[in-house]
């Protein structure tokens, strides 16, 4: 263990920007559920009105939001599932709201968090509804202690992450390491340490320039946007001190699956000496090691432009990986609940 | 020495694409002087057509030709300058060539050849001014012969580079590494070696995506196009052999100094075990290590747009090095007119 356990009491909210605040990501309001549109952001604030389970899922099938907004637009909808049989019978409920489950699951069949997250839902909610209890009022509750739960979970994280960053320190990261990487370098500030933040735009999607840099810099951190071809290169520099990003999966023994170019600028921070530390999203037991990692190639012709303007002609080839692999041995750290662990370690412990 | 000196009568004209074709680049017809516009390339394959030294110039500085393209224009547009002054007395003449000529090379401060090869072409006028000859025929000539020794340049070093391919062969570039490089690949092609070239689009000018992909795939090369986080993934997947760029200057000591991620991508071949070979263009003696490197850093706007489309808001703050540095412990040969040289060998060499 890198750094030691700390039960953390800090208050986030304020540290969070508008992206990520809970209310703006997606929220149930008068028969309604409102998605904050990533896809505009950061040139508008605007929200997607979705009235009903299916517009919810098309929503999230259109990519409106991304990362960890999808689970708690889904968990939303299910409050429409519930208003939508409100008063019939037991049995047609019961239905009516596993069929929206089912529904909204498939909009992102490789997100298994999210599925969790709704069978506990849906298991919450049969449990209100076999009690005679309201079972609108059982899924509001349980959304409201999912999220404080995974915003405390966030507020430990960070606080752990907060505790690398030192004064003075150049920070690399990649793509958009959403609230935990967001809030333990607002914590870092806040704590007194002057941090300058670099954020290379990551390609395709662009959301280290669309998301990531606009998060940072509404909070007042000192924000560089650079291409995807830089980092080494500002490396060489002697610019950058530490490397954070999120991570999508980690294997139990310590392999770092990430957004695509992780892996290749956690090779550039080992040549600089920079230790790349990884926040861990949970434990998933199904993948032991690399071989277990499925990899998933994307439309390739997302590669043949650039937001949506063609940058070569469609007779050109082009390949698609959407994540790559960084193994154990470049990860300096991996920031759970517990502290931050050497992903060696990873496999003593039951939940990270 | 890697491979040996070899002289070569290799033909290259039918292997070069469209775009590299001489004639194509700039050439001087009736008075005007055509340019290709490498702006609209491959969307579409326009001139520019320019009636005066200052639109050549004009043409230059606004990027209508790049890489190789700028001195080929400024020479011909030296013939629009002698025709503007046919007939007229030997000191005017002299002065207007002169004038054009320091016109011309303020459009690139930094192309030290481009400078270099004007100053040669005026002498050249200069000495068949002074035998009463025909200046419009002695620049006609120069360019002439300028032409031809490059080309011969050229395929000498494609021939160097060509060996050592190998059938089977994943090659990565950076960048748009032209004529060298685009026939290298297409002599190991017609050798019967089969080849993959692995293009990264190049941020933010995306010449991979728009050079050098359509320009290997017009000769039947096999291009897959990546954005520029991806390459590590691939070369981690088995697919690469070697990496092969151009060399914007390469110091006496081995240094190469090229577009930006060329040194990112050094560093997770040197990883993987994969050979990196760069071409070089010319020794330049004002550089002889690391220190002597003058860095460009461009108009950081730059970085905050894609294809002329915004990637954020005005109010991040972004970095644009242009270049960066890749250490001769990362080379593994530097592709000259003796063959692939080691790059500490670089200094026994009077000339590359």
């Amino acid at each position: 263990m890198i750094t030691g356990e700390v039960a953390t009491q800090e208050k986030i909210t304020e540290l969070l920007p508008f992206l990520l605040r809970p209310e703006n990501i997606a929220r149930y309001e008068d028969g309604s559920v409102y998605i904050c549109d990533r896809r505009k952001y950061p040139f508008s604030r605007e929200f997607v009105r979705c009235n009903s389970v299916e517009e919810v899922a098309m929503a999230i099938e259109q990519m409106v939001t991304q990362g960890g907004g999808p689970w708690m637009a889904a968990a939303q909808a299910m409050m429409l599932a519930a208003c939508e049989v409100k008063g019939e019978a037991q049995q047609k409920v019961c239905a009516h709201l596993s069929g929206a489950r089912d529904r909204l699951v498939v909009t992102r069949p490789t997100n298994t968090a999210m599925a969790r997250r709704l069978e506990l839902l849906l298991e919450s909610a049969v449990r209100a509804l076999e009690s005679g209890d309201s079972v609108e009022n059982a899924i509001a509750e349980w959304i409201e202690r999912a999220i404080s739960a995974l915003y405390e979970n966030y507020a430990i994280r960070a606080r752990h992450a907060a505790s690398l960053i030192e004064d003075g320190d150049g920070i690399l990261t990649n793509c958009f390491a959403e609230t935990g990487f967001i809030v333990a370098v607002a914590m870092a500030v806040r704590d007194g340490k002057r941090v300058q933040v670099f954020t290379p735009e990551t390609r395709p999607y662009f959301q280290g320039a669309k998301l990531t840099s606009p998060c940072l810099h509404e909070l007042g951190i000192r924000v560089k946007l650079l291409t995807d071809n830089m980092p080494a290169y500002v490396m060489s520099e002697g610019l950058i001190h530490k490397y954070i990003t999120a991570a999508d999966l980690i294997t139990v023994d310590g392999h770092v699956v990430n957004k695509i170019g992780t892996f290749q600028l956690a090779l550039a921070a080992q040549y600089h000496n920079i230790p790349f530390y990884a926040f861990a999203w949970g434990k998933d037991e199904d993948s032991q090691t690399r071989s277990d990692i499925k990899m998933e190639y994307r439309d390739a012709a997302e590669i043949r432009q650039a937001m949506g303007q063609p940058t070569t002609v469609e007779s050109i080839d082009a390949w698609y990986p959407a994540f790559d692999i960084c193994p154990p041995q470049l990860v300096a750290g991996v920031v759970t609940v517990h502290g931050v662990l050497k992903p060696e370690a990873l496999v003593n412990y039951s939940v990270w």
